[in-house]
This record gives C-alpha cells, structure tokens and sequence, in this order.
C-alpha cells in the first residue's frame, strides 16, 4: 500500500500564501517533513486555482521537485492547472499522477484527455455525473463501469487507471452504510472489470468535521486495515498520524507474501 | 464482533493455584477485570486438566458464574472436563460454547457428541486429523468442508458451529501466508457452506512468542480490523490491551449498518 501524504493542501494559509508569493520555503519544509514521517507520495491539493492556475501549479510542482523525487499528484478541477502541471514535470521518470476524473461532462471532456497526452496515470472517481456519491454497491459498481468505458474510449492502457471508490463521512446519514460499499468495491473491482485494478482511498475523509483528533484517529487506524485487508493499493491520509503510518505498514508486513521481519516496522 | 477474554489461563501461576487450593477469589478478581474492561464473553482455558478433571472444570465454572452473566467458553481437550463444565452450567441461559473440536479422531468420538448432548454451541478449528495448520487455502476449505461434515452426521444443527482457522504465528515461515488463508476462509466460507458460518480467531496466536508488547500490539490492532472486515464472527484476545478494544468497536461501528454514534466509541 502505497501511502500518500494528503498534507500539501492550499487551504493551509501558510500553504495559500507562499504559493500567492511564490515562496518556495514553506512548502519546502512542508514536503520534507512528509518525506520524513512517512511519505510515498506527495498530492499537490492547490484546490481549483482561479487565478494564475498555469503559474502556481508549474511554481508548486518545480518547489516540490526541488526536494523531494517521490512521485506527485496533481490534485485540482483545473484542467489548465493539470497541464501546467505535467509540463513542468516533464523531465521526471514518472510524470505526475492526475487527480482526477469522473462522469462529470466538463472532466470528460477537459482532464481525461490529458493522461493520454502526456502518458500520466489517472484516478477516476466513482461519482455520479452531477457529481453525487452513487446510492448503492450495485451503482457504484455501475458507474466504475461507465468510467471504465470513458478511459479506454480515451485510448488509455489498463495500468494507467486508479479507482477511487470515494470514502464518505461517518457522520453522513449513509456514510458508514456507503463505505460498506467502498470496502466491497476495492475487494471486487478486480474481477469485475478483469484485470488488476489499482484502487485509493481518502482516509482523511472519513472524520471530515469538527470530530476531537483522538476519535479521528482512532477512526483512521481502525478502518485503514480493513480497507488493506480488502485490496488498497493507495492511501491518501495525513502522514503526520504516526500510529496511523505504523498501522499501514504493519497490514503491509501482515497482508503481503514474503518473508516477516519485525525489523521492517 | 464478540469479544472473548483470552485472559483466564491455568498457565498463569495465580489462576494455577487457585484451582489447585479451589480459592474462588483471584478467579473472580480476574473474571470481573475482564468484563470491566470490555469482555463479552470469557474463554476459560483450563488447559488439559490431567488430575481431578471433572472437579477441576465444576469448580472454575461455579466460580466465574458466581461474579458474571457473561457467556462462558470450555477451552480443553480433556472430554470428562468439557462435559463436567456443561453439567456445571446447566442452570445458564446459555450452555457454554465447546472449544473446540477438530479431525482429530479423539476429540471427533469424544467431544463432538458433548455438544448434541447438550444443545451447546462448539468450535470447530481448521486442522488435519494430526492437528496439523493446513497448507494452504484450499487445504482450509478442504479441512472445513470435512470438518463440517462429522459435524453434520453429530446431527448438530448450522448455527450450533463456529469455524477457527486457526491464525498463525508471524514468526512462523508461513506464518504470514497462512494467515492470509485464514482471512480468506473468513470471507468466504459463508458462500462455500451456503448458510451464514459463525467464526472466531485467536487474536494473541499473531505474537507468540518473546516479542516486545509495543509490536505486539501494533500487530493486534492492525490485524484485527482486517479480519472484522472479512466477516469474524468473535475475536479471542487479551482484553486489557485497551486500544486493541477501542479499535473492534471502532470496527464494529464502522462495519455494521445502522446509525453511526461517535457515543458508542
């Protein structure tokens, strides 16, 4: 399970103003305390970019880079953000992960195209066209369906695809009820569409609200293993949960082949 | 998820002599912190219970029943002690559970019978006839379907039966692999027998062993929830390992449909 750092987000102020003054330092300092806890990858949250969204996402993606080489996502409804994005990571061995699209027309039309152009791996969401959590297990399977359907019509290869089944809020009325689905997703995906289905998750997600830190995390650790157990291949959380990180990384110990250490927890 | 205390062992000095000078106290001591600390129901492991048997199993009996409703567990192989246990309980609303029995030709001619003798309910491990962990998965559905076949010509009834697996050592050289074979049957042994197949796992079997207690609780609470959300049925664990219970009610709130409650947390 590859684990993503969730905590680049420009909805921090200080993340906000260095990007509103091209500042590289916090970020910098941001990106390499990811690094440091734990970090597999980074996501670039810069949200949707109103102004500028060219010049800050190439500045985000270039102040990234000139700390870390883990792999980057480019995470925003901006489709000229996204492409700002991938040129500027073009000289990297991996080009950016796009984060992402769904049934929504404009993200069809806009940001799809744009993993074939520049051969970048895709997450797709499984939303509703209008952008809704699909009701049940039957329909979100019927929308990774008709997303599916859209990426290979867009002359995508199989490896390129990440599914995000879209983890809900516990407090929603249907929230625990819909990561039920979420889990049988993630375990079932495989089959159903016949190939080796990459899958994330956002466990940040599922305590969105103003819920005391020690049930978030308590939350997080509890159902971070189950998804695991269920098939995950990518987690989207914040990496400064040090026991969350443990708990990742101990299901990996226990839910991969290979010799056991203990050393590798 | 039912939490079975693992914590009243007649390998513990303190339980050892109370049974050997019948002193009720330390037993009820102990049965009381289990149940405080969030026990719903208590394994008594009286191991083989070689001298004195019947005598032996009556009194642990009366004497956890003295200070708790809580269901019990029988946790030998000795036969004239499951069924001193059974007689000892017979007033209860419940019988006790029978744990266990496997292929092995003894326990199959001696304790199978104890449960149609007693409408008890009986658990059932994954073992070859000379007690052996199956190699692999299928050999676990093999040994089940054998398993449930004895149980069916014991003219016991489906829900009567509740499946271990068996969870492995992570030291072991299979351990790991094993386990994920135990996860599995979880998952699926419902669909295989084709009604819904009670089960339960020895959460402490994952760290026999000299293991510093931090590891093995970053084990415990990270293999837990991969098996609540494969289906089990009933955790055998130590219930004073505090986060571990925090973590299957986290589980059980997160896996089980009805309203979420930040207050059952």
């Amino acid at each position: 399970m590859i684990l993503v750092a969730d905590n680049l987000q420009i909805t921090l102020p200080v993340i906000a103003a260095a990007v509103e003054h091209r500042d590289p330092a916090p970020i910098q300092k941001r990106v390499k305390e990811c690094e440091s806890a734990g970090a597999q990858a980074i996501d670039i949250n810069s949200g949707p970019l109103t102004k500028q969204p060219e010049k800050k996402m190439a500045f985000l993606v270039e102040t990234v880079q000139s700390v870390t080489r883990l792999p980057l996502l480019l995470d925003t409804s901006n489709p000229c953000a996204i492409e700002a994005g991938l040129k500027a990571a073009q000289n990297c061995t991996v080009p950016p992960i796009i984060n992402g699209f769904s049934l929504e027309p404009q993200k069809l039309a806009q940001i799809l195209p744009l993993a074939k152009k520049y051969h970048a791996d895709i997450i797709g969401y499984l939303l509703t066209p209008d952008s809704q959590v699909p009701v049940d297990e039957a329909d979100c399977i019927s929308v990774a369906l008709e997303l599916y359907e859209k990426f290979q019509a867009a002359g995508l290869a199989n490896d390129q695809l990440i599914i995000d089944p879209v983890v809900a809020p516990v407090i929603w009325e249907n929230g625990v009820r819909h990561n039920q689905s979420v889990v049988s997703v993630i375990r079932n995906l495989s089959d159903i569409l016949g190939f080796d289905v990459k899958t994330i998750a956002g466990i940040s997600n599922l305590t969105t609200g103003k819920i005391p830190l020690g049930k978030k995390l308590l939350m997080e650790e509890s159902f971070l293993p189950v998804l695991a157990g269920a098939g995950l291949s990518m987690a989207l959380l914040n990496v400064f949960h040090t026991r969350t990180l443990q708990i990742a990384r101990a299901c990996d110990a226990l839910l991969n082949p290979g010799v056991f250490s203990w050393a590798n927890l």
